[in-house]
């Protein structure tokens, strides 16, 4: 599948002390700046049991990724990965 | 957002030559006998420069979307995740 504007899998491997509430109030921190920097945050998972969090944004380039979580809340990511999506046939 | 049936994201870190084909046909093997272990593979991401792809799917168990790739096509994750999802507001 094709993206015009690039997508990114961005991972971090371990918040401490990550809950459902801790990662949507973060996420809501990113929503609220990432026009500042042309980036739409899609869609995230995590796991409270490890910290980790995976999101998915389209975004100009990593460094545009990594501003909107700097300025946003401070948690950066570990890795900034863009990627290109498969689903399942419909 | 809560799911009937676990969601798990798995990793693989490093496939060697990884190629936007070669992972699609992978995927298609994961779809032929998910059902065999009750799993629903549900979209994937990928990078051809680093080889790294990760795995969305519904699964009874971690062990279950383990099974799928090593009888599908014998690629097994680094790691296999139990993930809550969590997306834009609309």
């Amino acid at each position: 599948m094709l993206h015009a504007v690039p997508l990114f899998m961005d991972i971090h491997r371990r918040v401490e002390g990550l809950t459902a509430e801790a990662v949507s109030a973060a996420h809501q921190q990113d929503l609220s700046i990432q026009a500042r920097y042309g980036v739409r945050f899609i869609r995230y998972w995590y796991d409270e049991k490890t910290g980790k969090v995976f999101c998915l944004s389209e975004a100009p380039s990593p460094d545009a990724v990594a501003a909107v979580h700097r300025d946003g809340h401070g948690l950066l990511a570990d890795e900034v990965i863009e990627v290109a999506e498969g689903a399942e046939p419909v």
